[in-house]
């Protein structure tokens, strides 16, 4: 038996609706959540796509994202939006700001959409691919609970705070899309390694005395690091800065796991949206021959380069779900 | 004989003033380049103050730097301003659109000033503290010629491309400020461990054939790398999108070199300012709570953290210049 399932996108589509209604979930939160994971199933680091929609089923049930959440938005400035999202997912408050985000983009050159107060954001290069769909730019930064430290020593405090690029390259050519965290790895590395009893790299996490460790073990019991170092603790500080610091959410230091207990962990989200200059600019046409350059000189262009994977993957072969994921989904829907 | 020379605020400023306008720059270059050197003297990385300015200095009379240009700017968007600098000093087209920007920051919540075809920028910090000190949130980057690959065994294709992050603090309190190069370490030190025989740490540059090396020798032949790999090259990615992307400046691999040869470098810079929500929405107050608290864990905070020097340097004090810098200025000022 084949540890993958293979669905066409319509089924997928349909199962992933039922599965978040099943959970609790309510119409316009199921929506923005479906559209999420299938973007990032499709153009996405996979894991993120259906793997990490049952972490929301979960939260779903276990009361850390409410289903059913009012958001609010209050615009302090005509091209500044401060959402609140109600505990609830954090793509319905951007999915509700959207087209207001991308006019006010376009009219005044650059907006920002700040939001607080939601579930952890799932896939973060998935806002700014959003916005590449549009023709524009974007930065995005948020931020979760406390497990990377800023130096080996030190207590935990920053999530993996992830940053996000987009920057479109025009019609047809799929936007350059830079999606990372500011640890060295992410803490499921962690987690594989300690359960196959493999040992993890030199730089990658700190045991429970905050001494450098490559037991994955100990690991667990410790946090991550920086990657880079010092430079990528600075990195992780703006991401903190940018993240709860603008929004108003919690500090990495404040936030519960969204993978445990009742509590949401109400994080912060920044969103910087800027128009790549007027369309006779040509800078769009300019960044795609960029691209085209770098990639011709070996450079690996994150979002367009092909990474021993079809990227995106052809709708036409269908999404592969590992199976245990896609049993835990077809189980909560009652498919 | 010291080899340092002590010289106080205003005998500093006038001395530079002098040297500025010998070399050939024009009254307004002058004086935004001195105001520029003195920050970076009293609150940045001293180097970046005086020693920095005799690269000013010799590019002013070398033409690299159009000592008395016509700086343009267009506003295709409200919040959105787009430079030309003809080819003078970057400091100089950003005095002159700082109140815009300013203005149209508190107005729309947010602005992006853009700017091709200056000489390189200096201190980075410098743009992102002045933003700092209207209680501005700012974002910076700019690039200059290609001196960075993206992995050992390419080509460089990257300047050392600074991102600067400034965050206000309040009132009475010293911003947040990180700037910091994409590579692992800055070229100079490449050069100051060549030239004293000493091998440079491994992860810092590649010789000629694009292998890592310890051999500042040759190091010098090859090229920097990125700092924390794969991530950091995608930093300077980022930054080279957002510099000469945005702006429409020249790509690192077309820059000329800013020390040698006729050639403005003609480079990009972008500059993001945000408001740090509403005034009564306290956020300034409350990121400096949590730097305190960052700081109180041991966490260096840059622009704020105390690190073995006073920061920043006690204008009692007086600013203390290497003397051979001292003596170029001199010479050059006919003092």
């Amino acid at each position: 038996m084949s540890d993958e399932v293979v669905l066409d996108l319509a089924e997928a589509e349909a199962l992933a609706m039922r599965a978040c209604l099943a959970a609790g979930a309510g119409e316009a939160t199921a929506r923005s959540l479906v559209d999420a994971t299938l973007s990032a199933a499709i153009y996405g680091p996979a894991v993120l796509g259906f793997p990490h929609m049952v972490d929301y089923l979960d939260s779903f049930r276990e009361g850390r994202i409410n289903g059913d959440p009012t958001p609010t938005r209050a615009r302090p400035y005509p091209a500044f939006f401060a959402a609140d999202a109600d505990r609830g997912i954090a793509q319905l408050g951007f999915d509700l700001a959207f087209d207001d985000l991308v006019a006010a983009a376009r009219n005044f050159g650059l907006a920002v959409f700040t939001q607080t107060n939601s579930y952890t954001t799932g896939e973060l290069g998935y806002y700014v691919r959003r916005l590449a769909g549009e023709g524009i730019v974007g930065i995005a930064a948020t931020n979760a609970n406390a497990m990377v430290v800023a130096k080996a020593g030190g207590p935990a405090v920053y999530s993996t705070n992830p940053m996000a690029f987009g920057f479109p390259l025009g019609e047809g050519a799929l936007p350059l899309i830079i999606d990372q965290a500011s640890s060295a790895t992410a803490y499921v590395n962690i987690v594989a390694a300690a359960a196959e009893g493999r040992a993890i790299l030199q730089g990658w996490a700190v045991d429970e005395t905050g001494k450098d460790t490559q037991d994955a073990a100990r690991a667990l019991g410790g946090a991550l690091l920086p990657f880079g170092g010092r430079k990528g603790a600075n990195v992780a500080l703006m991401v903190e800065m940018l993240s709860a610091g603008l929004s108003g959410g919690p500090w990495s230091l404040d936030t519960p796991s969204f993978r445990e207990g009742s509590a949401s962990p109400a994080v912060g989200l920044t969103i910087i949206a800027m128009m790549p200059g007027r369309t006779g600019d040509g800078l769009v046409e300019r960044a795609r021959r960029q691209a085209d350059r770098l990639q011709s000189l070996g450079v690996f262009v994150p979002g367009v380069s092909v990474s021993g994977i079809d990227y995106p993957r052809p709708a036409t072969e269908g999404l592969k779900v590992p199976r245990a994921v896609f049993e835990a989904v077809v189980k909560i829907a009652g498919a």
